[in-house]
């Protein structure tokens, strides 16, 4: 059960160049592709309405994509333009099409009803465009799990100091013992952590001059169903970071963006932007690296996790006092899941 | 489903040696050995009627196949013939039984009621024994698609320009206008497409003289289930090339074979014959060259049809100007089956 | 279907080591692990009560075994005796525990009713413990075949003329010949062969002198689920080794352990001891290696077999003069279940 009236990240933008290139998004098979004139970028079902070949295997063309079976041509509006042999093409020679926008160095796309496909709901990102400011590099992996188990993973971070304790965890008392606000919304939910007066982590000595004690923070937000915004970093204490965190310290953001495949398959976006030392670009290497090896920590682990509750679902499983932030979230896209079924039964939500 | 009273390939002979051989056949685990006295190829069910261990684990003896787990022997007709440590062998001490033929380099098997079984129904294919005109190598191919999608491919040779676009395809305006015969035929269909008074394509140049302008012809003839017998070639524009095929030119033969293993995979079996420079052992290996590199073409797009049908079904799917031959052998194939569907139904096909 | 009320063998001892031991049984993921102040074994259901996850990807600790994802202890018993960020635990974060014995070299454990696990039930093999006269060494195999077609595969030893006829098989006659009593028990059954005055094998002969002609045995006794004990040798003809094997001679001993994964896997555990050079380790090396080679023919044909009666059923299928001691093994079985059954329906068995 996914949410289908949303936007979720289909590719990186830099996925999308001159070849066809394919995913299956909640379930349905997508062909991207970039037009070759405007450079706009489409999306079509995979699948040929003559014969069901895959379009993937087919060819960016001036009037669209060309099947590589047969050679009929579709244009970014799904609808056939070209039949080998053929003078007239049948109105029924079509495929279907999806909304697709490409913005902040991401390609959304919506498969839900095509006419609530508002652009101003895709979640703005704009420190991908900030390259200034931000550096970052990205990356996707393709994980074993539902998507929502990495959102759970990602709204209860008492992991850290236990899937990452040989990386980026740390001291596991310092993550319990955190001041932790969450802010629910309609479309999810805000949370930060601060951890006052505390001795800096490696990670961040490493990277940037500090005092002996800093005031760090970890900001999360989620918007439904498949966007976290992470900000993490930490000042030097006594300089009221709480209250001005554009200050010089450490500073850090990561972009999280999962996109179901199938119910217990999903796509992990992701960038790392170095907010500290900006002009080094080994620093930002540095970084990716480091939250790379982190992040594949929490694949393998939410990978066994999707395994066995396949294997034994969720009876029996209990909530802790940390699952706060996750059970407002999963509650959040229970509530778009019902308003969805509520529609198509043809009630307006909440009437 | 699949036409069940019909004859398959079952493997080359070639393959059919000294030890047992199985393959999965329209669903049935077939073992074939071969007679060391007679050489006569048997098919035994691949499964021992005492513990149901496959007896392509056992090993030829005089009196038949031995199964390879506690030495029971069964003969060519599938009647226990030995038990070890058991002087009486119960009646019931057998596994089914197949026809097979070795004709033409061929194994042909008859999956469905032994009655009916007449071996002048199997496919003839002199070609393979005169190895003095038609030189030729043979290949096998496990395909993960149905046999029908592979015939469906044969059927419509648009594809040469698409799939074949860096092989054996060339010009795709060539393909799309030659002149096409399409002649169904009760058991299948005939088809010939004529390119008259057109460029040499550079794999014909490259293997023998030809003037600047040639007739070129691709003739077919399906025969339901699973064969389908082509011939290709080549002649001097101006020398009658449609009266007379059997003229200096370019020429080849393919002879191909699709047997199902399940509903979605098959065997698909071929030779390319030499009918051009008969005394170089070089042509004949360059033409199988060529033809297997476009032929495992074929597989790859064919696989990822058939993967997009299991998961997306044909709702929607349109027939084009292209698909004439193949809606001919659909119907064919669809009037054997719903025949023995009748007669097994205890009616008289017809009646 | 399983004999649930019984123990299995779950691990050697020596693979619960310090990091926690993962195995699934009888269709139960279980996780093992050694309690570091008191060296016990503990055996807990794979899956931590929080969130699903896998035990295993976590850590022995001095209270237990602490969860890899967010850090939840608990004890051998199944509760939780630490919540990282939380003060009090409620009664309901407890994962289920299984009853398990440290006996002989081997981890036992009870899947069924715990009131009815009683350690004097478990197979004794006290063999394991005595180094100087049965030094040996220990295997175990993930085998893709039912646990009782292995147990099968030892109730008819005619099989080691066929499967094992380039290995430890030897003289099919002789297998056949051989003088064979069965002696059925409540929980299993008992059997011996004789072959009196033969010649003795290759295997024997390299190992330890031997007169021209020997009298050997195959002691196996079978003790239901999973449990078969070997003791296989022989003696000069003319010196009583019916009435006395303790004589110098040729004498090996294996234990074997079957314990189901899922109906259609399983793990094979089994040790083999030299009891004819024991002062050689490279003697207990060579028969290692020497049983290795032959089990592994044995998982091989057990697991095609498996596969094909997946595909195919058992229909059709007949017993043998050989399957004697089989066919009363897979009666115990069945009785046992059977009881089994009634039990769980309210029922005593056989009231």
């Amino acid at each position: 059960m996914f949410v289908k009236n949303a936007w979720y990240v289909a590719a990186w933008a830099s996925e999308v160049e001159a070849a066809p290139f394919s995913r299956t998004l909640c379930g349905v098979p997508v062909v991207l592709f970039r037009h070759p004139g405007s450079g706009k970028v489409a999306a079509l079902l995979d699948r040929c309405c003559h014969r069901g070949t895959p379009l993937r295997f087919g060819q960016v063309v001036p009037e669209g994509l060309e099947c590589g079976y047969h050679g009929m041509v579709f244009d970014a509006a799904g609808a056939c333009v070209r039949i080998p042999g053929q003078a007239s093409i049948p109105p029924k020679a079509r495929v279907q099409s999806f909304p697709v926008v490409e913005q902040d160095e991401l390609v959304w796309i919506w498969l839900g009803e095509p006419e609530q496909a508002d652009p101003a709901r895709i979640v703005s990102y704009p420190f991908h465009n900030d390259h200034a400011a931000w550096p970052h590099k990205c990356q996707v992996y393709h994980v074993k799990a539902s998507s929502m188990l990495l959102v759970d993973n990602l709204m209860d971070l008492t992991h850290l100091a236990f899937v990452h304790k040989n990386t980026i965890g740390g001291n596991p008392k310092a993550h319990v013992e955190a001041s932790m606000t969450v802010t629910p919304a309609d479309d999810g939910l805000h949370f930060i952590r601060w951890l006052m007066d505390s001795a800096p982590p490696p990670t961040y000595t490493k990277a940037v001059s500090l005092a002996d004690r800093i005031d760090r923070w970890m900001e999360f937000q989620y918007i439904a169903p498949g966007a976290v915004l992470q900000w993490t970093g930490g000042i030097d204490s006594g300089k009221g970071a709480v209250e001005n965190r554009d200050q010089p310290g450490f500073s850090l953001r990561i972009f999280h963006g999962l996109t179901p495949e199938t119910e217990t398959t999903c796509f992990y976006f992701w960038s790392a932007a170095n907010g500290y030392r900006q002009d080094d670009p080994a620093a930002t290497d540095a970084l990716f690296h480091e939250i790379d090896t982190a992040f594949r920590e929490d694949k393998a682990i939410v990978e066994a996790q999707q395994a066995m509750l396949i294997d034994r679902g969720e009876q029996g499983l209990i909530d802790i006092v940390s699952d706060a932030a996750r059970i407002h979230m999963r509650r959040a896209v229970k509530r778009m899941i019902a308003a969805e079924n509520q529609a198509e039964a043809g009630h307006t939500p909440g009437a």
